[in-house]
């Protein structure tokens, strides 16, 4: 099993800007524990991030080839876009959602979800552990399909 | 560590009834299933159902008493219970809202829950796996505050 | 065939209070009249009222045992309850919604049914009349399923 | 006794054309079906079917003539006719809305009636029973007045 | 003179919980304040305490028999229950609608009450003495009528 | 110079049902005192009402052959009809828009007129009055073209 | 019989500015016409100009006392004066709401008449003329009383 | 292969009125192309245009017999007709919306197709290209099926 | 301490006008017996009445000078005035908004007010006794501050 | 060249109150600032400011004789007054919009500006700024005319 | 003459995901049925697809040398890119919008493009149709201009 | 001090293209008149234009190192992009929102923006001057921080 970590724009910042909305680890830290994780699970993940939203449409037009399943955190594009949304419903892979806060205490144009409705499911508000309870759950789903 | 476990209206029903919607499992056996992850993370859980709005609460406020934190899918309630959502306010015991399905894949009055801008965060659309997820999270969030 | 006949919050107040809107019968007599209809159609009916949404719920899971059918007036209860139209989808009996005063004349909050959607049909406006038309609705239904 | 059945728009087609959402009767089976009942309820009948919004309200005009009721399903023009609202409301002759579909299970622009607050009440989703109740609620409320 | 005090849910954790919106008083202490003032004005009171709306619905219907008046403070049912407005609407006894909090400062989903219109007035935002307040326009109300 | 008058659905039973909302003249009547008043300013006038939408447009098409401007009192199309104001818009005759009662103190839906924008102007609310001066307003704007 | 004609804000720089607009007729000019036919009329006028809410107020109360009815254009305040539409409201004289262009044709904050239903009725689109037929309806309207 | 070209309300005006919008093309060269491209494509082509609704949906459910689709320009009706929506749906040819000018240019309440959603395609703005497009369209659709 | 008491535009009518809405009391009744109760209090008080809001600002802001609190009914201004909330926020003296009817009963703009997220409180509902309770609320809240 | 600096309401007491929102500079300092500027830029300015609308609409006809141009800070007024838009449009005269706060970042109410549409541009957020740059706007603005 | 084929985001993948919705042709093979039909009209086109809004728009802005217009199938970016809406209006060439699917049958977001008010037209429901159809309705555009 | 300025889509055609809606000068006429105005101020600015989203976004993140703040122009995505928003916010430097129209002149999605309430303040309507009023506006905000 091998699956995609997909983080979208100004994620690359993380740990070094707005602590208090994001937390204090760096985006290759969130990475290392994913990696451990992914490890103890027994099962492989590569990552990509950008700024640019057809780089990350791309990149999960490019997962057909070689994984079994994306998690994404969308960021800003979440909210506006339904190109990234008709990418993952393209390419059929399952998906799972993840947010480090918690998206409902946020700006209103923050609640709703363009990419909700084709995700398997959708995990917000805990930091670092929204990707890793994602990856356990991207797992199970794959597993149980 | 101790933590309440609760569930809303009609999820007794649960594994007799639309198990397309909501799996083939029964209410007991999720619990079961909790009660094994608990002990495997080396924590404990109680468990509450009621189809009643204030029975719910009431569970809430007992929490004060004896629980860490608390683990809720109000189903129905989610839309329409600003009394829910206060209760777990006033308690103030870090609570995880998790859901069966997803709640984004459904009618359009399912999308808004008034629970998740009090919660920690929201987990949806991965069956069982929706509530074990939802206990990591707690322990996780407990541990770390 | 045997059918439950539920009523919603404040209709045990019938023919007591705001005649112009409900009219003069009590609940008592408008059971009766139904009673009446049921035995000349040669079905059998029971009875059940109360203010909480809960035990309103309550009672149409338990009808899954022993009835073939449900002909409710959830009155204030259908204009908020996605509790009550979420009982009515899992229990799977035909339900037949009815209300006395034609809801289309009120206040705007109460032009929008909840439960109509997960019913058979809906009637509405009719006082007592609505109740009988709606049991005649039901055993048709049942009989041609 | 004497009550006018009036169909709206499409009915014509009844019976022909997409039987999943309308039944399998024709138009003259239901009509047939209605003089039966009238028969036995001791009332007379007459029946009108157009697809001009226009030719609907002459007939609800001339009805002021010979007629002590209509049962009128408007059909399309159920929900955007302010013209046969304001028909019947000038006629002031009692009126019962029927629909053979359950409307609050279609399209959104379905659910909204303009005709409901004037006429005495509605009656939406039991095929032909739909008429025939209506028939049944329209002689009762004649009576009753 | 006899006057029902009727307390929404949540209301049982006063004084205890979240101390910078609701203030420090128990309920305790706020029943014991406005029977002080009752006493001094001349009449005598009763209180009730419900999470449960059907509870609350309950006791407005008992208080046909034996009160004059209630004070009501329907907390979060404030928004979201058509029951508790009819219940009040169809025993017709004068009631006032206090809040301790002002609603107009709080979530938007506050601003709106659905009780109002069915009250006489509606007092918000000045803690226990808004329950003081309440009874003494309910006392003057009744004496006017 | 000579004008249309033109009246819309339901109109033809002026005088003869809901006196309340729209006086006791009858249509003839109405026509009569307009012809009156034609006189006296020198023009003539010509009448024509209709239930049917697709009437109403042909007779505004058939004005441009004789016509130097219409009064149109669309009732309830003024509310619903696209069609009739591209009519109005495609001949290009100077058309007043008028109405019986003041639409403004009736049904919501009522409020908004698709016809307005493309009339000279409207006059609402003085009954028969109303008529008279759209005549005098059409005549006035027809000089000073 | 005595009248009084109130003009809104900026009419005072009528004729001087935006004449594709309001036309060319100064406010001096419009209310010498306004005097001509009131003389014909056989009734007398009196006339006020202000640029502020409350001195438009002020002149509505002050005609209590001996005026028969007003003639109003209440210019950009029609769409945002409660207090405007209060003060009508309260004095009880009849009031013709007029204006010189067509509301409906410009942007569509002017669409809406805060004052219109608590006038007699509204004339819209005529220049001079929706005055002076304004004068005709409101005398009209003050003798058939 | 036979097809019907349907013209809405207002379109025998083409060609006569508003060329700005609609172009200087009557509506008899508009059908005289349409036939040469028929005989062009092998095809044979009927017309037929109405300002009334209803004679519209007679002339769409005629078409059941001897037509094996349609193409309509809906004109006013677009945007206000349900029941022609209904009538397209319920006969099942294969219908192509057209329009002469560009919709989502035009005011905003034009925006919207009632039509659209149960047509096969929609072509809009190309003036006499529309219906040429939507014939070519048409053929080809029917052939495919 | 000393209070102001703050009237609105037409609040100089009460009494006269409209007693069906405001009840008979006059202005001037109305604040002798808010000086009666201040008096009783222990404090004192001085009024102001203008239909124009600028001057109702001008009261507001010299305010700041010599008063200790403000006793306001808007009226009209409650629903369109954001000078006069940005008056009471700015001069920062505590504002007890208040209303002699029921707002919620009544028109659908009236039921948000534009000041009452600034005010201590709001009461509304109870005639002359809506400013009575102010003044107390006003006193206690001054007091305890 | 010389210009009017208008203030709207409650700007008299800047400096003096709320200073986390609009800065410690008190209105006089600010037109002292603006004064300097201008003399450096070789133009002259004069200032108003009033709580009353009236008020700011008759300064800005005023400015008709004797100012090129207008900088305006509406303050309250921006967001509700129709009026001094039209005041603004009929003057004809540039005229810049200024506000010392970011109005994106206040309440939602505070984000549309009626007056905005016809000003030359709007410069918010600033501070003392906002009006220094304004000016320097209006002088290019004219100059380049 | 020389046109420029643009597809938006995802249209790579076209025939080998989800042919239910986009059918099964390859990009490709689009591609080459549009070269076939511009060597036979004598035209001839170039082709260019991108997942990046941003590339897309560099494609419009270099049209400007070297083409006579544009087939547009903006896809997702239909309903969420302004930017693309603006490099179409200010280059200036004519552009047609086509979609594979009929997007008015499609999700609620998908109904509104922001492109389709500055393209000459637009056709959409028709598969591999849509960009033949367009390709002539652009090449008879540009011939008439 | 050292400044980024940063143009957003479509920015690079400026004076080639729709002179009418944005002026005759092209880009490099307008940096050049920034620089020669950042010479004068004592400061210095560096250039930056794109048409993609991302790699608007980088150039915000990048300036971070070595920028004191930003002037932007995001053009087109000021109304649907969140992601450029979230990049200011991030970097946390100082950042001046200009436009070179009156965007509130302009179509309705266009009055409103994503980017206004995390920017320092907002300059719209001034052409060039926009930029350099901005210039001006950073610096100072700059040196008083």
């Amino acid at each position: 099993m091998h699956f995609l970590i997909l983080h979208g724009p100004n994620l690359n910042l993380l740990g070094t800007r707005e602590p208090d909305v994001y937390g204090t680890l760096t985006l290759e830290e969130i990475n290392n524990s994913i990696s451990v994780l992914a490890a103890e699970l027994g099962c492989t993940v590569s990552f990509f991030q950008s700024n640019t939203e057809g780089a990350l449409i791309d990149a999960i037009q490019e997962a057909i080839a070689g994984c079994d399943g994306i998690v994404i955190n969308p960021a800003a594009y979440t909210h506006t876009s339904v190109a990234i949304r008709d990418a993952i419903a393209a390419v059929g892979l399952p998906c799972i959602e993840v947010h480090l806060s918690n998206i409902h205490r946020r700006e209103k144009f923050r609640h709703k979800s363009l990419v909700a409705s084709v995700a398997v499911g959708q995990i917000t508000g805990f930091g670092l552990d929204s990707y890793l309870l994602g990856l356990r759950a991207l797992l199970n789903h794959t597993k149980n399909k």
